[in-house]
C-alpha cells in the first residue's frame, strides 16, 4: 500500500546539460509533491526503426552522464541494456537494470542482470500475455533476486499498433511484484512513421490516470522539454509543461484506489 | 460536466419479480450515491451461441415487465432493440433504444431507431474502430435526432477474447457525444466456453475505474443477485453486493476527473 | 473430392444490364474451364459505413433482376438476406440464402432462413473463432436443414484492418460442411478510407490460391467490369479480366490438393 | 523464378548422432525431390520460457556438430545468434547466419552479422508489420551486404496465439529479396502451456501448402524422427515420415505459381 513513485526522464541521453536539466525539472515536481522519483534515460537506443538514427552517447559516456545525474540530483537512476557485456558496468552506476520488451525472453540477458543482485524492471514483450510473465520472474528469482518491477508497455494489436489491456496490469500484480505501467510507450505507433516509430501523446493522460485507478505501483513516462526536437520517441513523450497536472491527477486517484493495492 | 450517470440491471428479464428486486437493489444504492439511475434488462437475447440458450420472455411481455419497473422504480428504461419491427412498440415503453454491438451497421435498424426520437445508445462493434463510430453517427443524425449514446464494450483480440482500448473513450467523445462505457461485457471471452460465452468478473472493478479515470459520462454494468444461476452472461455480470463499493470509487475518480471532460 | 465451385457476381446489382453482362462473361469463363458457377449479387447492401452510400435496387426489383439472371444465365444464385421479413420471397428466386458476417449470430435470422430449406451459406463474423462456426450450424441443424456453407472472410486485426487465417479453413471444414473462402472481402479495410471500406485487390490472387492449397470447395470473389467505378467494395473487387488466369491457377492448385479434402 | 529451396531440420541439436539423423534422412527426401536442401538445427534455444527448459549444447560444440553434419551431409547450414559475440565463430562454420524474430529490430546483431558477408536470414518479429522490414534490410545493407533472406514466421494474434498473414508474403518479396515461409514456427502457441509454448502440428501441411501457393522462395520446416520426445518445440515439429508426401505437393504447386515469382 505505498504511494505511488514515479519513473520519468527523456527518452535518450541526448547531452548531458539536456538530460540533467530534464531530470532537474521533473525532480522538481516530484518533490512538490512528495513523490518518490526514479531517473530515466538510455544511453543507447539499440532497436531503432532505422541504422542510422540517433542512439546515444553509448555505455561509457552514458554511465558517466547518469552518474552525474544521480549524485546532482539524489535520486536513483534506472536505465536499459541490451546485452550481458553491459551489466557490470551497467550495476556499478544504475540502481534499476531494465530488460527492454524484445528481450524480456532472452534467458542468459534477464539471468545475468538479476545476478547482478540491483532491481530489475523488465518490459513485458508487446508480444506475451501478461500471465505468462511469471516464467521471467522464475528466470529472475533462479538468479537468487527478488527485487523485480514487472512494466506494462503495450501489447501488439494488428500492425502498427499497440493497445494497453489493463486486465494485465491486475494479473501481473497477482504475481507478486510491482507493477509499472509505461503510459508512453502504450502510445507508441511502432513503425507507424516508415522509417521511425510514431506515437500518440494525446492519449497519455487518459491511460495515465486508467492504469493509476486499477492500481498500479510505479508510473513510467518519458518527458522532454521540446518533444518535437527529441532525437528519439518525439511523437509520444510527453512536454515538461504536462507533468505536474497530470502528477496531480494521479495522486488523487492513487489515494483512492490504494486501498485495492 | 455532469457527474456520471448509471446504465445497470440484470443481463435478461429472467421473471418479472426477480428483475424488479435486482432494479430495486440497484436503485436504492443509486439513490444513496445521488447516482442518476437508469435500468437495463434485456427482452429477447437475439444472438446466444447457441439455439437452445434462455432468451427472455419476448418483445411484448418484455416491455410490460419494463414498463412495470419504470413505474415502480421511477427510472427510465433502456433495453436493446434487434428488428426495425420492434422499433414501435419499444418506443413506446423505453427511454433508449439500445443497438447492439454486432448491429451498430445495419443502416435500417439504426435510422429507424433514430426516427423514433428516443435517446439511441448504439455499442460499438467489436470489429470498429472507434473513430468510425462517425459514420454511425451520421445515420443517425441523418434521421434527425442527436439524442446519441456511445459505448465502448471491447474489441475483437485474437479468438475468444477482447480488450478494452481505453483510447477509445476520448476518441468517441470527440464525436461530441456522451460516452458510455460497458464494464462486463468488455471482460466477456466470446465462445470461451464453448457453447456459450465466458466472462471474467475479477477484472470488472480494475476496468471500471479505469474508464471512469479517464473521463466517461455513462457506467453501464451488468448485475445480478446470483451471477452463477443467471440464464446469461453469469461469468461476467456483478454480484449486487459488489456494486455500492465500487461506485463509491467511481464517484470519488469521476469527481478528480470531471474538469477533463 | 469433388472439384471447386465458384461463387462470382458484382458486390452489388448497379442497373439490370451491367449485372447480367457480368454475369454473362463470368459464366463464358467457367464454361470454358468447366467450374460449377453460382451468381451473386447484392440487391441491398443493408451495413454500409455510410448513409448516403447506394445501397441496390431493394429486394423486389433486386430479385426480379436475379431471377431474369438466374433464367438468361442457368445458373443457380445466391444472394445475402438481413431480416427474416426478406427470407419468404428470396427464397422463391435463390439457390442459397447468404447470412451476413456481422449477422451470422442472430438467431432468428439464420433459424428462419434454414427453415426456407434452402442452402444456406453463413459468412463467419470477423468477431468469431472458426470453431464457434459450430454453434451456427447448431441453428441450422435444429431447423432440419443440413444444406450449409461456411465462408471464410477475414477476421478482426486490430483497427480497420482484417487477416485471412488459413487454419479457419480445415477448422470449419472439420465440422462437416463445405467451405467457402471469399477472395474479396478478405482484403477489405474496414473503415479504411473514412466513409467508406477500402480494400487491397492486389492480394487477391496470392490469397486465392493459398486458399485453393488448403483445400477448400468453393471459391468467392466479387467481380466488375470496372472496379473503380463500382458503386460499392470497388478497391477490393476484381477486373473480369483477371478471373480467367487466376482461375487457371485454381484448377490446378485444387487437382494437386483434391485428394486431401 | 528459381524452384522452391527447403530448410529443415530439428529445432535444436539434441545429440550428435540423431541430428545427423535427421539431417540425412530429409537429404535423402529432398535429393529425391531434387529441392536444394539447406540443413537448419540451433546450438542454443536463447529464449525459451522457462530459465530450465534444454538449451542445447551450445555455441563451441554445437558448431562442431553443425560443422559434421555439413561435410558429412554436403548440405549448406543455417542457425540462429544472439550475441555479436558469436558472430565470428558462427559464421566460419554456418552458411547463413539467423536472426532471431525477437531480436531482429537489434541494430548491432543485424549489423555485425551482415558484415561477415554471410547470407542473413532475418525472421520477421511477431510484433512487425511486413513492410517495416525495409528497415532491417536497409541495416543489412548499410552494412554491404545483400545476401538477404526475409522470413515470415506469424505475427501476434492477441494472446498466446500467432496468424500466418499470408499477405506479407508478396509484400516482403516486393522489397527485393527471397522469402522464406517457416511452416512450423507459424502454428506456434506462445506459452501456450504455461511453461512452454504448444503448437498445431495438424495445421502445418495446409499453412505450407498456402504458402507456397502465393509463390515463396524457400520453405522452412523443422522436423524430428520422434516430435512427442523432442526437447524443444515438439507440438509444432513435423515427423519425418510426414516430409516427403508434403513436399510432392510442395513441387507441385511450386511448379505452377513459379510464373508469378
Amino acid at each position: 500500500q505505498n504511494p505511488i513513485a514515479l519513473i520519468a526522464g527523456p527518452c535518450v541521453i541526448e547531452d548531458a546539460e539536456r538530460t540533467l536539466a530534464i531530470g532537474r525539472a521533473i525532480k522538481a515536481i516530484a518533490d512538490r509533491l512528495h513523490i518518490p522519483y526514479i531517473f530515466k534515460a538510455s544511453y543507447d537506443k539499440a532497436n531503432r526503426s532505422s541504422y542510422n538514427s540517433f542512439r546515444g552517447p553509448g555505455l561509457k559516456e552514458g554511465l558517466q552522464i547518469l552518474a552525474h545525474i544521480k549524485k546532482e540530483l539524489d535520486v536513483p537512476v534506472v536505465s536499459d541494456i541490451h546485452c550481458i557485456t553491459q551489466i557490470e558496468a551497467a550495476a556499478e552506476v544504475l540502481d534499476i537494470l531494465q530488460i527492454p520488451a524484445f528481450l524480456c525472453r532472452q534467458t542468459d540477458l534477464v539471468y545475468e542482470a538479476a545476478r547482478s543482485g540491483k532491481v530489475i524492471n523488465v518490459k513485458k514483450g508487446q508480444f506475451l500475455a501478461p500471465l505468462d510473465m511469471k516464467n521471467v520472474i522464475a528466470k529472475i528469482e533462479e538468479a537468487g533476486n527478488k527485487n523485480i518491477l514487472l512494466t506494462e508497455r503495450g501489447a501488439t494489436f494488428g500492425y502498427n499498433n499497440l493497445v494497453a489491456d489493463f486486465r494485465a496490469l491486475p494479473i501481473m500484480r497477482s504475481l507478486g511484484y510491482p507493477v509499472v505501467f509505461d503510459a508512453t510507450h502504450s502510445v507508441q505507433l511502432p513503425g507507424g512513421a516508415g522509417t521511425t516509430s510514431s506515437g500518440q501523446r494525446e492519449f497519455v493522460p487518459y491511460l495515465t490516470r486508467a492504469a493509476v485507478a486499477t492500481g498500479i505501483d510505479v508510473l513510467f513516462m518519458e518527458v522532454h522539454d521540446n518533444p518535437p526536437e527529441a532525437k528519439s520517441d518525439g511523437p509520444n513523450m510527453l512536454y515538461i509543461d504536462q507533468v505536474e497536472a497530470l502528477l496531480q491527477d494521479v495522486l488523487a486517484i492513487d489515494t483512492i484506489v490504494r486501498k485495492h493495492k
